[in-house]
């Protein structure tokens, strides 16, 4: 894998995340787009539970990841994913098929994730609240629609272009964090586009150096606790 | 205006909406986009309560805008912002200033549009379901914490980069939408960068524009009625 203390690109992730989260959080779509061109990256951690005040002039939210390529910063995932495409090759450098891969990682971003967001929100986190119960189908049926379309516009081809590009690895990992919910389990083609990227080598590499990064930090319990 | 049916530039619009969406449809950013840099484009318009079914195959949501450019086709407003400002000069072409207007296109996209627009639905679509009315106070507390931090990273600076960018495009229409709602009213800094944005005569040019086709397009009550 091409973690290499010394490189150029800077990928700042979380040290420590709790099990549920591990393997999902949001460097993973840079250090898998790495992973895929074969660009070196280092890694920079910072506490997830404690976020240094500092970071938040460099990432307004506060978020993973962000990115350092040279003298160059930046933050949000698919804005990394842009960056790195254009530097390794996963996004086309013009005509059809930088549109189509553009169009699809904005759609990711813009029509697929607001929706896709509030579905932890409503079936975990706050799932114990009354408006979350009672926001459950709707949301659902507006995501069931979405997904429909997104089946549709797939077909049988491989990738949402005519090769693997960026906006795989956004949309992808974006349907990845569905887990075995119904609503991908029940649609065969999307399953099988999730499973189709999650195959790759070079994803496998990027799961696994997310995980390396959170066994290497686990909080061991207090004395005496 | 540089609407020009011999335009190569085509963007897909609706011919009319309610009056409340009126100036507000997203095909409003490509029309800034092409002001700003003066792009000539020719519309196409579409209808909004009846989509046609083959718009489905050109863009999956059924949603406008989406944008052609000679024998190029894509949709998503974030991506068309992109393709034009590689074009005519809005998205800088390299070094930190890409990379911020990137970092601020994304994040309007992916990290603040997904809780503004869930706003409208607490607020307007849903207002009469208890799930909405027990959503508001944690949806208003979330979005305040993010439109500070916002307003702290834009700090008394004029736009989000050092130049205008399509990151302002973006980020301007988003928090336009909010309205006079008092999250934003009630951050000066931030509902002076949306005044700002929107007293360039190149967003007030594509506001009339969005608003002629909407004029031309008023549907007649039938005969009788």
């Amino acid at each position: 894998m091409p973690v290499d203390p010394a490189a150029t690109i800077e990928i700042t992730a979380f040290s420590w995340v709790p099990p549920f989260a591990q393997g999902y959080v949001r460097d993973l779509r840079p250090r898998w787009a790495c992973e895929e061109m074969g660009l070196a990256y280092r890694e920079r951690l910072i506490s997830a539970s404690k976020r240094p005040e500092w970071y938040y002039a460099e990432q307004p939210w506060g978020q993973v990841p962000s990115l350092r390529d040279g003298d160059i910063a930046m933050f949000e995932s698919g804005a990394t994913l842009i960056h790195l495409g254009e530097k390794g090759g996963l996004l086309p450098a013009d005509g059809q098929a930088r549109a189509t891969a553009l169009s699809w990682l904005l759609a990711t971003f813009a029509s697929l994730e607001p929706l896709l967001l509030q579905l932890p929100e409503v079936e975990l986190f706050a799932r114990n609240e009354e408006w979350a119960r009672l926001r459950g189908p709707s949301l659902t049926k507006a995501i069931g629609k979405r997904l429909d379309r997104l089946a549709t516009a797939l077909g049988d081809k491989e990738w949402l272009g005519t090769t693997f590009s960026i906006a795989d690895i956004a949309m992808v990992t974006s349907l990845r964090n569905m887990g075995d919910n119904p609503l991908l389990s029940e649609r065969p083609g999307l399953a099988a586009y999730v499973a189709r990227g999650t195959a790759r080598p070079a994803f496998q590499r990027a799961l696994d150096a997310q995980l390396a990064a959170f066994a290497a930090n686990e909080p061991q319990p207090a004395e005496g606790a």
